[in-house]
Parts: structure tokens; C-alpha cells; sequence
């Protein structure tokens, strides 16, 4: 089964198209778990079986892990190994390297940790992404638009008459001919989700920034969901700090139904 | 004491601008060593020992640990620590994310692997560079012009009159207020180097592709110490698999009076 045909299966039954992202702060924690790499693997178990059917993925983000040494390496394992397997995983690494070199990446991602997808970084080109594309059960979301301040540094300077993104998602169109590539664009400018989904009409656009970074969308969704367009909607620490965990399952809930009524 | 003050005390005193590159790879070593993460780890020992007087710096590439899953992990960090503590060490780990994940991975890199330097992906801007700077003893080499093929999709594109690669020097420059950011740019373009080296005086460059890639070494050594710029240029293949730890030692001294000869 491809990435896709999971997702939109996940997504199905769960009336959802919420990706729950895993970025634990150890620091943030509710203080009934123990500021250690153990404590913050039984807080993310807790995230995960609470938030499970209000998730179309979930997404851990690489970084969070390997701040925490090898007990994080295991953490991150343990963790992918605990969300239900009709659930796909996104790991959020933004890797992207020659060749050979991210052949062992891609190796690490989906043969060792098991993710269905991994976030790709398309500076380097397509050689850099081609062997994390090869197996078309594995899919990657390669960077357009991100949310940060500096994706006005580069993401959006003019090249050659429209912004870098727009030719990088141009060069999306072109390599996605085995329907394994989405792309990570963010929600905190609505009306260019719209003018990529014109470029890109059936890809899945991955959406960060619709919590804690405050994007608008109502906007998002309704240019997301255009022609055969899917999105998944990345919520991280506003459900991950929402308190208890009853608290955390409502949180997922009700961003579960905001992008549910903001799709209309 | 900064990573170019250690890397310049390195260079002088093994009179090297080499920077060997642990890129290893189970299936290419000696037969002598076990096809396990105990054997690579075996191997790079050999290889450290073998050329340690010969480096600049060391540069293992994070890729190929991770490939092996838990056990790559701790080998990683068992060769960092077999590096001798004058030669810098680079991690070539190609990150960079939103700021507040950023700052986990330059936690992971320079607090938890105790590298010296880490390499950088500018796609996602400044604040995703910032956590990695913050530290002035520690250093970044961001990537500006890569020696793959896919370099071509986007760093070479025309973008406002120059090719992106360009405008990525140029904010490099705006960014280096505490000379602790250098860049690697591929000796496959020799005259490239010469054009970024006009506008970055300066900074060290990180060169890979005069081994197995096969750059031109003499332009790319003239164009690159030019000014007051330095140059670190990388082999990882081309020694690693020299054969045995006679031939590996060869191999790097061989490199490392190549360079020598083609500065002049």
C-alpha cells in the first residue's frame, strides 16, 4: 500500500485530516513524567493512544530525538513502533544529501525506523531526493514554503519572475510521476498555498503552522482541498502541552473539527 | 578556543588542508573487519589512527551511522571520541529547521557528539542558521554550490541577475559577524570558487569532490586561498578504501602533499 492509499484510509475513518506532531520538550511535559528520556517516551505513548483516532498521521520530528543522545535514538524507535499501524508516520528530518549519502538516509528512515515518509530539504537537487523516491510505498514532503521569518531569505526571492518556491514546485510536478512526493507548505500565507495548488493540483500538501504559529484556516483549507488536492494539518506543541491527558485528546479533537468546518 | 583557531593550530602543525571524510561503508571495507557496526566502528579507528597526523580535520557524515540504526549512533560517538582532541571535528549532518528545532539539533551536534562544526542547509533561512551560531567557539559550513548533478535544479538558477548560489554567499557574508560560519562549495567548478571567493574573503571553504568526484585541484586551490580565504578539502572514499591501514596512511599523505604542491 502507498503512503497515499494509507493516509486517505487513516484519514477516512477518522474524519481527519489532523497530522499530530511529535516534538517533545522534556521541559514542557506534564510533571507527572520524569524529565528523562524515559519519561518523555511514556509521555509520548500517552500522546500517541490518546490522540490515535483523531489523527490522519503522526509526524515526530528528528531533532527532538537526537537532542536526547541514544536514549532519544531509542525513544524516537519505541515511539514509531507505538502508533497503530493504519496510522502512516512522517518523520520529520529535512534530510537531503548526494546520492549514496541519501540512500543511507532514506535507509534509516523507512527500512530502520519504519517512518512511511520523510520531509526532504530541496536545496541539493534531485539527485539528493531520487533515492528516497524509489520505493513507491515511501513517499517525501519536500520543502516549498516554510513558516519560519527565513523563508523570506531564499524561499521567496524572485527567480528568474516568480518566488525560488514556486520553480521548486515546479520541479515537484515534474519528478512526482509515481504520486510519492508531497510538499511542506506553510499555513501563515494562505493565498500562496492557493497560487502552489494551482502548480500542484493533486499533490498532498503538508501544513504546518495552523497552531501555535497562528496561520489562517479557514483560507488554507479552502485552497488546499482545490482540484484533487489533499492536506494534512500539522499540530505540534498546542497538543502536546494541552495539559492532561484527557486534555491533549481534546485538544486533537478540536482541531480535528476546526479543519473538518473549515473545510466546509 | 574557535574551530578556526583549532582547525588553523591543526593545519600548521600536520601542515595539511585535508579533511578526511568518514563515509563508511560496510560492504567496501577490508575483509579483515566484520560486516557489523562493531567492525565499522573498527575500521574508522584504523582509519583515525592511521591519518590523524595528516588531517586538518575530520569531517564523518552522519548518514551513514544512522543507516546502521541504534548501533551506528554509539559508533558515531565512539569515533568522534577516538579523534584525537586538537583536530576539529565537522559533522556533516546537512540540517537546519524552524529555530526552535534547529537549537535541538545544534544540541545534538556540538553538546551530545562534541563536534566542532556542523554543515547546514540555507533553504529554510537565517533563524533556522541562528541556534547553530549562537556559540562562537562553534562553527557552520553552509552549503552554497554542492558538486552534485542536482546542483543544477536550484543553486544554479538565475535568481535577480546572479545564479542562487550567489545570494547565498552574499547573506553569508551579511551573517558571519562572529567568523564562525564557512561554506562548502564543490571543486567540480573551479572558477565558481574564484567567483564566491570575491565575495566571501575570508571565510574557510569546505571543498569536497577533488577524490572520487574528481574536481581540479590546482585552479580550485588558487581560487580558493586567494585573499585572506583558507580551504579545508575533503576525501572520504578515495582514502577510506585505499586498502590497508599502511595504504590508507598513503593515501591521505598523498592528498595532503597534492594540496600541498597545487597551494604552491
Amino acid at each position: 500500500m502507498t503512503f497515499k492509499e494509507k493516509m486517505l484510509l487513516a484519514s477516512k475513518k477518522n474524519k481527519s485530516w489532523l497530522c499530530v506532531g511529535l516534538d517533545p520538550d522534556a521541559q514542557k511535559m506534564p510533571e507527572s513524567f520524569p524529565r528523562t528520556p524515559g519519561g518523555v517516551r511514556d509521555f509520548l505513548f500517552s500522546v500517541v493512544d490518546a490522540t490515535a483516532d483523531k489523527a490522519a498521521c503522526f509526524k515526530p520530528n528528528a531533532a527532538f530525538f537526537e537532542s536526547m543522545g541514544l536514549e532519544g535514538a531509542k525513544v524516537l524507535e519505541d515511539v514509531i513502533r507505538r502508533i497503530p499501524k493504519e496510522i502512516p508516520v512522517i518523520l520529520d528530518a529535512k534530510r537531503a544529501d548526494i546520492g549514496n549519502t541519501s540512500a543511507h538516509y532514506a535507509k534509516a528512515a523507512f527500512e530502520i525506523l519504519g517512518a512511511d515518509a520523510v520531509t526532504i530539504n530541496p536545496y541539493m537537487g534531485f539527485d539528493s531526493i531520487e533515492p528516497f523516491i524509489k520505493n513507491p510505498e515511501k513517499a517525501v514532503f519536500i520543502l516549498v514554503l516554510t513558516s519560519n521569518k527565513g523563508s523570506a531569505d531564499f524561499q521567496q526571492i524572485d527567480a528568474g519572475g516568480e518566488p525560488l518556491y514556486m520553480r521548486v514546485a515546479a520541479k515537484v510536478r515534474e519528478w512526482n510521476t509515481a504520486d510519492n512526493i508531497g510538499i511542506v507548505a506553510g499555513a501563515t500565507k494562505p493565498e500562496d498555498l492557493g497560487r502552489i495548488r494551482e502548480v500542484l493540483r493533486k499533490e498532498i500538501f503538508l501544513i504546518p503552522g495552523i497552531g501555535t504559529q497562528g496561520g489562517d484556516l479557514a483560507a488554507s483549507c479552502q485552497n488546499c482541498f482545490k482540484h484533487q488536492g489533499t492536506g494534512l494539518f500539522n499540530v505540534s506543541r498546542d497538543i502536546l502541552y494541552a495539559g492532561n491527558q484527557d486534555q491533549i485528546r481534546e485538544k486533537a479533537e478540536s482541531y480535528r473539527r476546526m479543519i473538518e468546518e473549515a473545510r466546509g
